[in-house]
């Protein structure tokens, strides 16, 4: 392992992508995004994915020079296209206009179209929540996983994510795949030899098991939770393509190079002005309700554990598997 | 049993909430809530709620004469304010505001405040996916769920409903308790003397059991799918009570006067037009989805079974326990 700061880490990622076809917008708007994963401890979705934003450039399938167009469809509801980008970007350029919009209108929306999604959802909540905004996101991808009942997958690892401000504290934000289990975490378990739990997948024959290689090896994901996840999954669908006019899950595996870059799709966000309806006390309000809560033995609240990594991270750097670095060099040296 | 026509249904329900102090307008809109749930074969949520709701009159909790005020906080934005009253009046007359405002902003949100809610949410999901709109529905209730990892409860069943038009074809609308199972459920299971799975609750020491009967005897339900569910429960609370400044289910249970009848608290529900963001294709595009999700063997629509009730039923009515029908009897008899 190697230590970097987490300058360093944008560093690493900003070269490379700029040694491979981004400008500088996008590259600072992607290693923006994946310094936030290493700084908050989530490194499968920090510089472990520079890899496969490079593939999705160098096939084509991502231009690293587009800009995003916001329209205001309504004064509530904007469309955000990112061009055929990368997402960091659409998002970085639909940011302010949603906060404004939620600002006037107390509850708007911004489906973000023709984008390149690779990243963890907190980083968008987040950006909203620190406006006082709550916020709630979910993006569909491709087909890995298959409805209560069924054998064959359709939907996404669609993760679905949503935030609460809390002044001055870290907001409340959970950010969750509504697949029992993300297929990242799934091959970590193939790699390490560990089993998961019952309900997190099935094998290639479409029997269910726990054998993480199985799932691996031609087999499928389950929703978490039965048949109410099966149905919060079908929402994100709905929500992330239907609404919003882009590619359902099985839409983008059919449409894809099958490059292992991200699939062209799309991504809802809604946000809220609590401060609306929820009183001059809305803040108090809340804080009452997670007093309440935390008052409960065996409580924590969701992202407690990466709000701590953030704080160690910040304070120390990373460490970053050699491997990775030298595969991401190689990328930088091997483009110029 | 006794057999009633859906009318025969209405009548009832209509004859006792009026001889306990309902007017023509509650009533009416208590009684359509209640017969549209025997329809559809969820006699939970039917005629055996009446003696719950009479119960609410009978105590002063609730006012059987008061008329819902709408107030738009924003364009996008309605308080409906029930005013101490049932939720189906209020839902009834939020509905055209809620559909308007959609229909010109493309999203917008009503915060029912001040109504004592006791059906199920798929009646105000259909009343806006009938409108061609997009639906989204969720309320608090009283403190029955525990949060995962803990042992006293903070959530209510917290439903959370979700509904997609398709034109002519029924709408495609799940409506689910974030409670692994409805505490309705748990109480059929312990009388028939059936265990239930496991997730599903605690007994009263705060151990996990499948012993129906040791949940209903001071023990507690859990969400379900673990702590992702746990999540989607603090989601409804802070939608259904903090965005619109009416009571966490905790603030309910200590507030309410724990005659039985539902307690006050509020609902959140939002509503979208897929046709301002979808594509002209939007109707099709989603039958594209539900075509290709049907077509994997086991797989059925969430609603499906509702639909075939209400078939039946609609042609044929319905069977009632006579206890039940005893019991109202005497409610309305007694009440004149």
């Amino acid at each position: 392992m190697t230590h970097l700061s987490l300058s360093d880490v944008h560093d690493v990622a900003y070269t490379c992508l700029t040694a491979n076809g981004c400008d500088h917008e996008n590259a600072t708007a992607v290693a923006d995004t994946v310094t936030l994963a290493e700084r908050d401890g989530a490194a499968g979705h920090g510089l472990f994915r520079i890899p496969g934003y490079i593939t999705a450039l160098k096939s084509g399938k991502v231009d690293g020079h587009v800009r995003t167009t916001i329209e205001h469809v309504t004064p509530s509801m904007l469309r955000a296209d990112g061009h055929g980008g990368f997402a960091p970007l659409a998002l970085a350029t639909a940011r302010d206009p949603l906060v404004a919009a939620t600002r006037t209108q107390g509850i708007a929306m911004a489906g973000l179209v023709r984008v390149h999604h690779f990243a963890a959802l907190w980083v968008e909540i987040e950006a909203l929540t620190s406006a006082g905004l709550v916020a709630f996101a979910c993006t569909a991808y491709m087909p890995t996983v298959v409805p209560a009942g069924g054998t064959e997958p359709i939907y996404g690892t669609n993760p679905l994510a949503f935030g609460w401000p809390r002044g001055d504290q870290p907001p409340m934000v959970f950010d969750m795949a509504t697949a029992a289990m993300a297929r990242g975490e799934v091959m970590v378990a193939a790699r390490d030899g560990h089993p998961v739990p019952e309900g997190v997948g099935l094998d290639k024959d479409g029997n269910p098991t726990t054998d993480a290689q199985a799932i691996v090896d031609g087999g499928q994901l389950l929703p978490f939770g039965g048949y109410k996840g099966s149905g919060i999954a079908m929402m994100v669908e709905l929500l992330a393509a239907g609404v919003i006019g882009e590619r359902f899950s099985f839409e983008a595996g059919d449409a894809d190079n099958k490059d292992g870059g991200p699939p062209r799709g799309g991504e809802f966000l809604l946000a809220i002005d609590p401060s609306k309806m929820g009183g001059d006390d809305w803040l108090d309000h809340g804080e009452k309700f997670f007093a309440r809560y935390l008052r409960i033995d065996g409580t924590r609240l969701p992202g407690t554990r990466r709000m701590s990594h953030r704080a160690a991270n910040e304070a120390n750097g990373v460490d970053v598997n050699d491997d990775l670095l030298a595969k991401i060099s190689d990328l930088t040296t091997g483009a110029t």
